[in-house]
C-alpha cells in the first residue's frame, strides 16, 4: 500500500523507522521475512478522507539469523489521497500481543 | 480529557487496557504516578473532527513499589464530539526512547 512522504512507524521501543529505513532492513538480508498473517482486526473507523485500523498480525521472520514468531498490535493511520489509501503512520507493539486480553 | 466509550489504549506488550482497568490500576495503589512531562511532539494532524497526534513523555511512577522513569512514546487519535476533544485510541510504546531517533 502507498505511503505519505512524512510515513513513520513507531517501533516497540518507541524509536522510529522511515519506509526507507525499513526497506533498508530488508535490502541488507539482517531482516528476512517468511509470513505475515492478519490475527484479528480489532477496530476500523473511517471518517471521510482518514480512517485508522487495529490490528495483530502474527508474523514469522528471520533478524540476523534468528528467528522470531510475532503477535504484534499495530494502530495504523490511513489518509485517502486522491482516491487512494495510503499510510499516514503506524505504531507497533512488542511481539508479545496475548490474543485473549482481546476477546 | 473526555474519552470515548469504547476507547482502548494498547501496552507495549501489545495488550489492551480500558480507561477503567487503567483507573483500578491507581485505585489499588498498584500504580503511583509521581510527574508526567510532555518531553516532545513529533506530529499533530487535524482532519475536521478527527486528529492524531505522536509524542514522548518523560514518565515517572512506582509500579509495585519499583521506581520506573520511562520515556515513552504515543499515537493517540481523537474525535471532536460536539465541540469536545475526545481520545477515540492511543497506543503507548515501551519506556526505551532515544530521543536522538527523532532528531
Amino acid at each position: 500500500m502507498a505511503r505519505q512522504e512524512d510515513f513513520l512507524a513507531v517501533r516497540p521501543s518507541g524509536n522510529p523507522i522511515s519506509a526507507k529505513g525499513l526497506m533498508g532492513m530488508f535490502d541488507s538480508k539482517d531482516l528476512v521475512a517468511e509470513s505475515s498473517e492478519l490475527i484479528k482486526t480489532h477496530k476500523i473507523e473511517i471518517y471521510g478522507e482518514i480512517a485508522y485500523a487495529v490490528f495483530t498480525l502474527n508474523e514469522i521472520f528471520s533478524y540476523k539469523g534468528n528467528q522470531n514468531k510475532d503477535l504484534s498490535t499495530y494502530t495504523c493511520i490511513f489518509k485517502n489521497v486522491n482516491g487512494t489509501w495510503k499510510y499516514s503512520w503506524m505504531q507497533r507493539s512488542q511481539g508479545s500481543t496475548d490474543m485473549t486480553t482481546w476477546e
